[in-house]
């Protein structure tokens, strides 16, 4: 089947239309009528235009509400966005039916650090890859996450501490002229957020925190269901907090920040150290056997019973709980949730960051909030990404 | 004058215009009709009906917008709102106009944890004083502020750590069958910072935070013009977020929260111990007079140039300023507001604020933030309190 699809929504009711399909499945046009205060003959209209476009189809009799029975309306089967998240060392890309369930996927490695035009163009190569495979012939939009502060409504990262040679160059405009279609640019941790929101773990929670551990260290905050930016785009940059007054200098020149405690590159590091010095027997083997060692290793150690791997998580997860312990105090959040690739190192992480936010923080700010690791692992950033666009097409917000 | 104020707003186009007429002054029925846009009937008839209330009064002829000539409508000369702000050891009350303008204040000391009982009978002794004194026969509401955590749509305080006796008292409802009025009540820290919201430094600041110094430290914290309450309502309780991992023990049991270290209350407790142990001469002698030190005692030293009164000073805003530096990282807002007695040290204290804020956090995030004092002191919590009444009154929220 090639996707051919025309058009996009002409008005506020067709994109609520959209919005509600796309997060609640098929509805009866008396549903759709009752949900949007709108007269059925109005729903009526709307859909058959936006079946006209290819937006909406009909998908089988709905429940009977009494008197003649309707027809469920459903999201166009042949919708597609693109989710794509470039991380520091990889990109993903997906590709999302109309309601952003993940069709197919593509990842590949790649340094942030060589600059806008490789990485992007490997990020169209990929996403034009599964377009291709998955028979689509026009996206509906594609979203954009990166590792670095971004603006906005700009759509440009903004002096991205790890992503040398992006500083303002136009990656939404470049790749919206390239895909033929709308494209919105945000900072990758937002889209984690945004992702866990639409099929994760903070589904149900108006307002939450989602923590990324990755190579770097950043927090996504979302208030009544949207995401908050902050005055210039920045907030949630955690990484950068004190924990110590003096410690290993971080990427930022500073000294005692969380990311240059605990983060991806941090572990990596010391994990290198413990397996110089000879106080890690299984670290030591496997950066003989690999030439160099990851946090992952340090994950795989600490889970055979390694005491130098099991003292790094521990050390990390307290102090990331000791940070977490203020913003709980700060912002009173209902949720958090850890993800990232650093926070696959599981349960002892999880452990220790909720000792220090339950032992840190006011027991009335705690006594309901649960901290929990991440459903979704290397998709929220991809569905996350797809939802940043649809919400905009579909008038979510 | 007698005030006769017989009803409220009985339609939201009636309280819009209360709301327009409040913030912006006098208005003619033209302008009125085009920012609410409603027709200038609706204006007319709903302006007769709140000048029948007492609400609205005419003001003199409009300028000129060819064709006749309008009238200005204003907000009634009688309407007056009463802000009561209860802090750690004192009552303050004020009453205002319809446009939150202080007409007459009183204060008087009274330590907080001698309980609810007589604690509100001051309150209701100093309005009614005041009440009595401005000839106001009935006020139009009453905001109620609290030095602790307070559920806001159940108007009670809850567990608030420096209010013995408080939790769960019923504030609100109590003081509104007293009073005979709408009552609302907050944490004082919020109250602030509407107040600096409506008459203060922070009046064109969409998005800011106040920071309260005095016996506690607290925070109010302000998105698109609205108070960020978080979920349990207890958000910017940011007086026992970490500073050190050890030091003095805090109220709330801990160690190293950064009100043990810096507020009105650590200040005594230094300032105390430098005089008793021959370090300061100045707080020594006024030790000597007062049989007592307290916070203001350190800043008239300092102001005199002791060096440990100085020290004290600038350890407690290098404090702050790590703190704030941590929260500009995570929150990105736009203007910080010093606020609070302990912020009455003035310019030495805020340079160290500063100097910490601006020499921890991400240069995005500070390269256009303001870190100023504020400028209603006292009155930024009774104005605050007033304006938070009126907000529902008017429907401005």
């Amino acid at each position: 089947m090639v996707t051919s699809l025309a058009g996009r929504a002409e008005s506020r009711t067709q994109a609520k239309i959209l919005g509600l399909l796309r997060d609640e499945g098929p509805l009866s046009r008396a549903e759709l009528a009752d949900r949007l205060v709108v007269s059925r003959t109005t729903v009526a209209a709307e859909t058959a235009r936006l079946a006209e476009l290819g937006l909406v189809s009909d998908a089988g009799p709905a429940a009977s509400r009494g008197g003649r029975r309707s027809t469920l309306v459903d999201l166009g089967s042949g919708l597609r966005f693109a989710g794509i998240d470039i991380g520091a060392t990889s990109v993903n890309v997906a590709i999302t039916d109309g309601r952003l369930t993940v069709l197919s996927r593509a990842s590949e490695e790649i340094d942030v650090k060589v600059g806008p035009e490789r990485v992007l163009a490997l990020a169209l190569e990929l996403t034009r890859k599964l377009a291709a495979r998955q028979e689509v012939a026009k996206l509906a939009g594609a979203g954009i996450g990166v590792p670095g502060p971004v603006d906005f409504n700009g759509g440009l990262p903004v002096s991205p501490p790890i992503m040398p040679g992006w500083d303002g160059y136009p990656v939404r405009d470049t790749m919206a002229r390239e895909l033929g279609c709308p494209v919105l640019l945000d900072n990758d941790v937002n889209l984690m957020a945004m992702g866990e929101q639409h099929a994760g773990v903070a589904k149900t929670a108006p307002g939450f925190l989602f923590v990324k551990i990755g190579t770097g260290i950043g927090c996504g905050i979302v208030i009544d269901g949207q995401l908050y930016r902050g005055v210039d785009g920045c907030a949630g940059d955690i990484g950068h907090m004190r924990v110590e007054d003096f410690g290993p200098i971080c990427a930022c020149g500073n000294t005692g920040c969380l990311e240059a405690f605990f983060s991806g590159s941090a572990l990596a590091r010391d994990a290198m150290s413990a397996a110089r010095g000879g106080r890690s027997p299984v670290l030591e083997e496997r950066l003989r056997e690999q030439g160099t060692l990851t946090a992952e290793d340090v994950g795989i150690a600490a889970a055979h019973g390694d005491p130098q791997a099991i003292q790094m998580v521990r050390d990390g997860g307290r102090r990331i709980g000791q940070v977490l312990a203020g913003l709980v105090s700060f912002f009173n959040p209902g949720l958090i949730v850890i993800g990232g690739r650093v926070a696959m190192l599981g349960h002892l992480l999880l452990a220790e960051i909720r000792g220090g936010v339950y032992r840190r923080s006011l027991p009335l700010a705690t006594s309901n909030l649960p901290v929990v690791l991440s459903e979704l692992g290397e998709e929220a950033g991809v569905i996350g990404a797809a939802r940043l666009i649809s919400d905009v097409l579909y008038a979510v917000r």
